[in-house]
Formats: C-alpha cells, structure tokens, sequence
C-alpha cells in the first residue's frame, strides 16, 4: 500500500486536473458565445462526461482514503474540501454546458446589437474560480479571502444586465427569446461565481479551521 | 462521551430537523405566490438564517464524529451522505428564499393571468423532497429509486412553463418583468428538483454502496 500522504497528494492532483476541465469548460462556453462559435460550444457538451466521470472517481478515492487511514486535523479537513469543491466543480461544468446550449440557440438567431455586459461579467467570473484553485493549491487563505468580496461585483453586474435585457424586449418583442437565453446565461455566470465563492470558503476552512460561511465579513 | 451511535442518532435528527425546514420554505414561497401572500414570502426570508446556521452545525458535528471515531462502511457512508445532504438542503433553502423574492416582485404588478403550470410544477417538486427524505429516514433505496423519473417530468414542464411566458411576452411587452419572474420561480424549482434527485441518489449509496449518479438508469 502506498503511504497515505502520496495518496493525498495524488488525490490532490485529480482534483486540480477536474478544475482545469472545468475552467476550460467555462472558458471556452463563453468565447463560443461571443465568437458565435457553434462547434466550441458542442465541444463543451462533449466534453461533460470526462468531468462526471472524474468526480465519482474523486468521491471514491476520497472515501477510500477516509475509511482506510483515520485521517485528524488538516489531513481530514483536506478530504472534506476535497469532497466539497468536487461538488462544486462538477456543478460549475454543468452550468458551463447550459450556457454552451444557450450559445447555441443565440447563434441560430440574428445576433442582439452587443451582449451587454456579459464578456465582462464573464472573465470576472473566470477570474474568481482562476483565484480559488490557486488558492486551494498554495493553501493561501489570504488568497482565498480576496476572492470574496467579488461575488457582490458580480451581483451587480448581473442586476444591470438584467435591467438592460428586460428594457430591450420592451422595446422590442422579437428579441424576447434571445435575450431570455442571455439572462440565463448572466444567471449561470452569477452562479458559477458563487461555486468559486464557495471553493474560497472551503480553503479557507481547510488552512485555518473555520468556516466563514453565511457571516464572512457579514458579506449576507 | 456519548455512544458513537447515540451522536449519529442525533446528528440524523438534526438533518432531518433542517429537512422539515427547507419543506417549510419550499412549500411557503409558492404558497406566497399563489395567494399573492407578501407576509408569508418575508416570513420564508426571515427564517433563512436559521437553515444556514444548521447548515454549519450539522457540517461541524459531522466533522467532529469523522475525526473522533474511525467509522467504516455504513457509518462512514452515512457520514458522507450527510455531508452532502447538508448542502444540497441549504441549496433548496436558498432556492426558496429567491422564489420568495420573486414573489414580492410579482405581488407588486398587476397579476399575469393564470400562474401558467407553476403550482403543478411546485407540487411536483415538493413530492420529490418529501419522497427522498422519507427514503433517507426508512434507508429505502427502492422509494429512493422511485425519485429518479420525476427529474425528466420537472424538465418537460419548466420547458412548457418557459415556451408559455415567452409566447406572452412576445405578445404583450408589458407583461415582460412579471413573466421574466416567473420564469426564474420555475428556473428555480427545476433546481430544487436537482437537489431532490440528489438526495435521492445519496440515500441509493448510503444503502446499497453504488455511485448512481450520471449513469443510473441511463437517466442522461
């Protein structure tokens, strides 16, 4: 039997490997929509299975290695991250391929004037979940903690554009299903970005042993 | 110290307490929508905290019972089902405190007509919560299984719910901020009927030791 630390580190490794997938997942969802790019958005849905797949191998491995060592203090809380932002990674790949789908259905109709601020709400997005993985890998939770105070940015973000789509199908009715798809797009952005939230709090456990979840600097 | 199996006990209450909580939730924030109810939409946005902070009990205790016992097979399997639990019930709890806001919203206008599907889709969806707690507590993995079909019904009906309001709102433009309300009031029930699906699949490992998920029953 290997020693339980190579494991750990092994297990470590599958899982920045998922959050690679999964960055490029949401990485190139979005360029598809902004390039109208329909074969990278299909290469996105394509692409879902290998991150299913790797996390039932995750939960597994993490499983094992609960039931086989008895893990305390920060080799336990590493597992338990670990299970954590494998949930969370995997959801952020299913979001990724509902905003792949809605890229194409917006590409199969005329495009709408400018995608308002999606790009931008886009790379912030990306930018987070970029932060969190660093994080997770440097076991920095100042790091971590920085990536907080981006999920309100990304809430207003998300208002405005919004507020911008609801006054363009007022205006105009024909445009109502494309910009229903970009909404939904915006929606899924915002919750990508909470996932990312989520994977800063969970480093942020995992370095120092609290959870700052719902009264992290009272950001609710 | 107490008996391990005595503080599962407990902990198994505690999560079933938090169930009886989201239900609460779930079902008030639709029931506020129905009967325009604005009172009892903030009453479901006043008791959110109290589903986070159980949330962040149930999680530390589970924690504590890993590292203090070396529990295997169901023990440990029960100890990760509620892990997971835990988060998807804050989830749906969250959920429904975004249905109750969209319900103030749409009080404020003039009603859209009929509610479209909505309260079908709701009542759909609290079954499967109920059933899917009901199998954690019996450990039923057949009734878990019974859960599993219900998922594809939800999607067939929000995409009804969804081709409904656009159609409106193409006709009526001034029905565009209610019916774009309504649209995430059925975005989000779809997603607590993900939730449900995977307390579903949860319980199916806690009781047999199989991964179902992205492959059970070839659901997907």
């Amino acid at each position: 039997m290997r020693h339980f630390s190579q494991e750990l580190e092994e297990l470590n490794q599958s899982l920045l490997q998922m959050g690679g997938l999964v960055e490029s997942s949401i990485r190139r969802s979005t360029q598809s929509l902004v390039d109208r790019n329909k074969e990278l958005a299909k290469d996105v849905i394509r692409d879902e299975p290998r991150i299913d797949m790797m996390q039932v191998e995750i939960d597994a491995q993490t499983t094992r290695l609960l039931a086989l060592n008895q893990p305390v203090a920060r080799d336990l809380r590493l597992l338990m991250a670990t299970l954590k932002i494998n949930t969370d990674l995997e959801r952020m790949g299913d979001l990724a391929v509902n905003i792949a789908e809605r890229a194409i259905s917006l590409i199969e109709r005329p495009p709408l004037k400018a995608l308002v601020d999606i790009p931008q709400l886009a790379s912030l997005v990306e930018s987070m979940l970029l932060k969190s993985l660093d994080a997770f890998v440097k076991g920095d939770a100042d790091l971590a903690t920085s990536v907080l105070p981006a999920d309100e940015e990304v809430d207003a973000l998300r208002d405005s554009i919004y507020a911008e789509l609801i006054a363009l199908m007022q205006r105009d009715p024909s445009v109502v299903p494309s910009a229903i798809n970009l909404m939904f797009v915006a929606r899924n952005l915002e919750r990508i970005a909470d996932h990312a939230t989520n994977i800063a709090e969970d480093v942020i456990f995992l370095v120092k042993g609290i959870d700052v979840r719902h009264h992290a600097l009272d950001r609710r």
